[in-house]
Order: structure tokens, then C-alpha cells, then sequence
């Protein structure tokens, strides 16, 4: 963790700290209350993450709430946060510092803190990775893994067009609903929208043991001027998408605290794999898994 | 944490794991035994810290092992790991599982496990990060600002000529060292080497409270062919730069399971700021600070 002398004078003075708990020393010390520390990692990349030309404010909210989704899909709250920042061309010190306010603002949202990290030069094209710190909100972190046939499915928001409006930069984390979640509804199973409504409710199927589910058009949220293909197939909603037992169902559609999203189960966990539509009409027709995906060659 | 198919289904099969402790889930879930986690975070950035060409084995292994030596830094032992790998052009396959194999090895062999991150395709240029969580050895860890006039510096191995040596790419971690040193010698300050011997202690320094240190040229261990410059100012050797007590400085001298380098203390801390070095004719001349510190316009 070399730090450069003036971005980390900076950087100290922003988030505070001691030295071994705010960033200034080899390792920053966290303490965790029970043991349980659950930690995610996410780069934010000019020119795959992000277009040149981008604020400099949306690029450090964007670092800090896309892990920040991580944790809260876990049933996780954040507790601390290091970062890795690598400025390509066209980073003066006012945008530096411009970011760094954006993220000490989204991390300190949640009451987190940021203890440490590294600052320096990249290549051309900047490179930020974020590595989140964070305890679960229950007594066990909610896997993705837990699904059971007849299990009911909910999203936490409307899906759809992140990318068109802007959205994937300025979304919110959705702590304080995970937070109510894990409090009061059983969640078996969670993740968050990154990549996709079919591609990560795939992942999670068959994490779960392979398992198929059919979605239901009419309950599906979708944000204003979007297509049920934007709301099935496109990423970077970063709503939670969760499963509950049957028993469960009715308590969660009926939780006034819970987003309007939720007063409708999306659909249900099936032992048949493979996924479904039921659409509008009543018909039921097979559905094709695509997202958000790399493909390294 | 959107994984890439294919290179996660390899990292699964080679880090196992159970979906929440292994790499799959959009967190991974670490258990601390004192609820005390040290967490750092490095980059290692292609044009940056390696030159392209390099092997891949080379860099995966640089990648554990400059955050196993920041851990160390703080007598801490490492415990678990996520890694961001965003691959530039020319990692075919092989190349990339030749890397996680690298990765896979040095973690384990410190007992570590590789518990989650993300692979994905970069620009141009890699640019690869590894966060570590690591355990305090002792009752509390060691940070860089515990040092008092009249402590006595050590270093744990030779400085100098690193670069051009590759050792840079090569070096073990010494946490066999640190794990010593905590159990039997009370370091109060400690960091590793990695920006060069002045540029480090002088950091130690103004960390704990704007001392000054006398550095002895006869007692300083140099790698072969480094010169006395090359040892006071290069980066990248990880060895181990600690302070104890002047009541302690005796014991260190004479452990003979300590490094050879221990076996003489390298210099004093002192009252008067600045550093200073006395050469083999006895007289004492004021040092110049210079390092690796990269410097962002």
C-alpha cells in the first residue's frame, strides 16, 4: 500500500482514522463483532465500466455501491471499505479529489468506514478496484444457493434500461431493504441484478441444485419505457432479486415497509429446470437465459 | 462479482471451497478467530510493475506475495484473499490458469485460502488486485508508528539491486519471521520494504511522531553486487524493517533462528529528526530520503 504523499494527506484527512484503522499503515486493522467477515471485490474500468468523460462523482459512487450491492445481497452490511485507485490520463488533482469525496459520502451512507488502499498512476486508462468489508445482518450471510421447488421469487425494483438512463451509475445500494429482509422474512436465497433477471436467477438455480423456475409477466416491475427483453435479459439494476419459502410469501407481499416491488411474487422456484414465461395471455412459454456475460477467449 | 463461465469453473475446482467460502457467490464469507481482521489491497499493473513478457507465473506469484508482506509488515498472518484479474491482450487460456495455479500456490502455502474476486477482460493493459485479510500473530498488530529515540533498527534480509536482479518478482513473503519476531521479540514498529530503506523508515518515523534515525553502513546487509546506494534507496525488497526496544536489541542479535541480517542492529532511532549514516570511517553525514514514490500531477 504505497500511498502517494499528497492524495493520502488528502485522503487521511477525509476519512479520518489512527493510522492503523484509516489508511497510512501496511494493512488496515477491522474489527468484526462475531468472527464473520464477508468480503467482495469489483473493478470499475474506464472503457468497460464506464465511458471516458464520465464524472468524476458517479465513477467513485459507482465503485463503492456496486460492492456495497454485493454485501447487502449476501444479507451483509458494510462495515469497511479499501480501494485500489489507478488514474489513467486526464485525472487532475481537483477530479482526484472529486471521487474521493464521492466515495467517502457513499461509504460513510452506510456508516462503513474507508481505512485504506492505494493510489497511483495506471496506464492509459484508469482502473479503480473497491474490496468491501462486511458482518452479516442475520446470524448467517443469505447464499445464493438456497433455493427450494415452490420457493417464492421477488425483486426488490423495477428492472430495465439502467444503461440508457444513466441509472447503473446512480443506483442505490439496497441495504435497508436486505436489512428488513434478513429481520423479518426468511430469505433463503439472494442475489443482486447485475448481469441480468435470467442470467443471475439462473446462477442462482443452479447453485441451488438445478432447479428451473417460471416468471410471471404481469407481476414482473419494469421502469418506465422499458421492454420485458430490457427487464429479463438486460444488467446492472442491482435490485435484489430473493426467494422465500411458500409459508412466507403472503408476509412479505403484505410488508407496507417492504418497496412496491414486492407486493407481487415474481414467480416461482420449479424442480423442472430451465426457465418460463407465463405471459399476459396465460400461456406458458420457455424462456432463453442471456445477460451480461465476458467471454475470456 | 460477475464471474467469467469458464475461468470461475476452473478457479472452483482449484480453490474448492463451498460456494460461500469459495469463489461464486457475490461475497465470500471469512471466519476470524478475534473478530480482528488486517485487510490490504495492491495492484500489480502491466508497464507499471511488471514489463509485458513477463511470465505468468511471475506475476500470479508477485500478486500473493507483496500483500503476504504487507501482512507480515503488521505481524499478521494471512487468512484468506479475493482477487480482481482483468486480463489486457495476449492471455490465452493457459496463460490465465497458468496465473491462478501461481496464485493458488503461494496462498497455500502460507494456509490461506483463495475464497472469491473476479476475472474479466481489460483495455489494453492488465491490471490485477489482490485484497488480503490476514490475523494479528500477536495480542494486537504492529503497526508502523510505535517508535521511540534510543529503539534499535533491524532489517530481516539484504537490500539493493532488486530490479535488476528480478527479485522483485520472486520473493517470499517473511512471515515465517514475522510469526518469530511476535512470539519472542516484541517489535514496536514495523513496515516492509518496498518503496526503499530511507523512504520507508522515514515514513516510519514521521508516523511515530517525527523522530530521526542513524543508520550504521557497516552493519547494513547488501545483496551481492548492490551497491551502498542501491540499498539505502531502492524499492521492492520486502524484507522487513522492525524496531525494538534498546532493552531488547540483544536478544534479536543473538536468536539463531532469526536471518543471518539480524544478527546486527542496522542503526538507532533518535530525538533529532533527519536521518544520518555512519560510514565504516566513523564519521557521520546527513542522508538524503529518496525512494519510489510516484507522484500524480
Amino acid at each position: 500500500m504505497a500511498l502517494e504523499t499528497d492524495d493520502v494527506r488528502y485522503l487521511r484527512e477525509l476519512c479520518g482514522g489512527d493510522g492503523l484503522r484509516g489508511p497510512g499503515d501496511d494493512a488496515a486493522l477491522v474489527e468484526v463483532k462475531r468472527g464473520q467477515v464477508l468480503v467482495t471485490i469489483d473493478p470499475v474500468i474506464e472503457g468497460v465500466h464506464y465511458e471516458s468523460g464520465t464524472s468524476a462523482t458517479r465513477i467513485g459512487r459507482k465503485l463503492v455501491n456496486r460492492s456495497f450491492s454485493d454485501l447487502a445481497a449476501m444479507g451483509a452490511w458494510p462495515v469497511a471499505v479499501v480501494a485500489s485507485l489507478s488514474f489513467g490520463n486526464g485525472w487532475p488533482r481537483a477530479a482526484r479529489r472529486r471521487m474521493y469525496r464521492a466515495m467517502r459520502d457513499a461509504i460513510e451512507r452506510y456508516e462503513a468506514s474507508w481505512v485504506g488502499g492505494d493510489v497511483g498512476a495506471a496506464g492509459a486508462a484508469s482502473v479503480f478496484t473497491l474490496c468491501a468489508l462486511g458482518e452479516p445482518l442475520g446470524k448467517r450471510p443469505v447464499p445464493r444457493s438456497g433455493m427450494r421447488p415452490g420457493d417464492a421469487l421477488f425483486v426488490t425494483g423495477p428492472l430495465g434500461g439502467s444503461f440508457a438512463s444513466g441509472r447503473h451509475l446512480d443506483f442505490e445500494p439496497r441495504l435497508e431493504v436486505a436489512r428488513r429482509l434478513v429481520a423479518d422474512h426468511a430469505p433463503v436465497a439472494m442475489i443482486d441484478v447485475s448481469d441480468g433477471l435470467t442470467l443471475d436467477l439462473s446462477r442462482m438455480l443452479e447453485a441451488s441444485g438445478g432447479h428451473g423456475a417460471t416468471l410471471c409477466e404481469s407481476a414482473l416491475p419494469r421502469h418506465r419505457g422499458a421492454t420485458l427483453e430490457q427487464a429479463l435479459h438486460e444488467g446492472e439494476d442491482h435490485e435484489l432479486l430473493f426467494s422465500v419459502r411458500p409459508s412466507h410469501r403472503e408476509r412479505v407481499e403484505r410488508d407496507p415497509e417492504l418497496p412496491r416491488s414486492c407486493r407481487a411474487s415474481i414467480g416461482r422456484v420449479e424442480a423442472e429446470p430451465g426457465l418460463r414465461l407465463e405471459g399476459r395471455d396465460g400461456r406458458t412459454r420457455d424462456m432463453p437465459v442471456r445477460g451480461f456475460d465476458h467471454v475470456l477467449e
